[in-house]
């Protein structure tokens, strides 16, 4: 019997990240740790807060920028504190360069607005938070915005709506990687009903707003 | 106009907590960072992780059982890592001496195991993960287990089922709290629709298996 590799799961964290954007598919993921590895990635400060400077949920990054292994996957959250770094030259040249390298890019939230600022998303669909969704749009009118969707994937680009969007978001990703079965003893861990529909979308008239 | 001093949520986290446990009710304090200010509390070390030795989600905590600062609101996650704590006489004597301070105590999952070990369910209502729930009921025959409930108030404790149960509890918590029409704009920004029925509980029947 062969072992199979683990994929490795790169989550980016900045201060001022939305918790549940990174800590509801890492939840997805600590469940399968026996196919999936997380890593944390932070070029700010090791330690960053949800509520910055130090309030909300304190989470550490195992990496930077640097010196972060081969990934597989790269997760970007959203939250009050991307607004200041999708246009940061060092996000933009860690995002493209990934790009080229990872399997898969999962965004959740304002998270969308990273690859949307890098031109990543140019002429792909993608969505973002519905509160946010107007502010988000701005950042590229290359874009072709959903604003009815829980999640969109475009390619092997997967973009989630406002937060608990991320997770049914990973839960349809992973339900392609491994299997609805393997995803249902996930479930019944974690006790979630997940949204399966991507186009079923409560909140997408936020953004008529 | 007086400022209203908010009230102080302390979670506790251990190596093998269950990430959404924790993270679950604290991307809800973070939308209300005006009134709660939440503090992480560890007593093992000052960096914990939900996939041990230093694997899965990796958290910092603020304090240790010694110098925790006075808290309103006590919150236990589970996870894999509580079981060997339930019993030690540190969490005993950290639980016991904070239930005779706090307002209200909370747990997630398998955190209600917390409770039980310290007689503190004793004669009261509260459940539990229900794939944990045989085994997180035989800590104690003295509390009145509740298999069919999302989540269950006895008191001022307030016990949830496994993982994402915990977001559903914490929702009608603060909505007791604060009520529906803040905790409005915190399910928009977050996309959440939670289940404010505490007896739907569609994974019920795996505690019979």
């Amino acid at each position: 019997m062969t072992t199979k590799p683990k994929l490795t799961v790169g989550v980016v964290l900045f201060n001022g990240f939305a918790t549940l954007d990174a800590a509801g598919p890492m939840q997805f993921f600590d469940q399968l740790h026996d196919e999936i590895e997380t890593i944390t990635i932070s070029h700010e400060s090791r330690i960053v807060y949800s509520v910055p400077p130090n309030g909300g949920c304190p989470m550490m990054a195992n990496y930077t920028f640097e010196n972060t292994p081969p990934l597989d996957i790269l997760l970007l959250p959203g939250g009050l504190g991307c607004r200041t770094l999708f246009h940061d030259p060092r996000y933009q040249e860690f995002i493209l360069a990934q790009s080229k390298r990872v399997k898969y890019i999962l965004t959740v939230c304002t998270g969308s607005g990273f690859l949307a600022a890098t031109g990543l998303l140019n002429g792909k669909r993608a969505t973002t938070n519905k509160k946010a969704f107007r502010e988000i749009e701005k950042l590229s009118s290359a874009v072709l915005w959903v604003q009815h969707a829980r999640w969109v994937v475009d390619g092997n680009i997967w973009t989630s709506s406002g937060v608990t969007a991320g997770m049914d978001m990973v839960y349809a990703f992973l339900t392609m990687l491994f299997g609805t079965e393997r995803l249902k003893i996930v479930l019944e861990i974690i006790e979630y009903t997940p949204s399966c529909d991507d186009t079923h979308d409560p909140f997408a008239y936020l953004a008529d707003a």
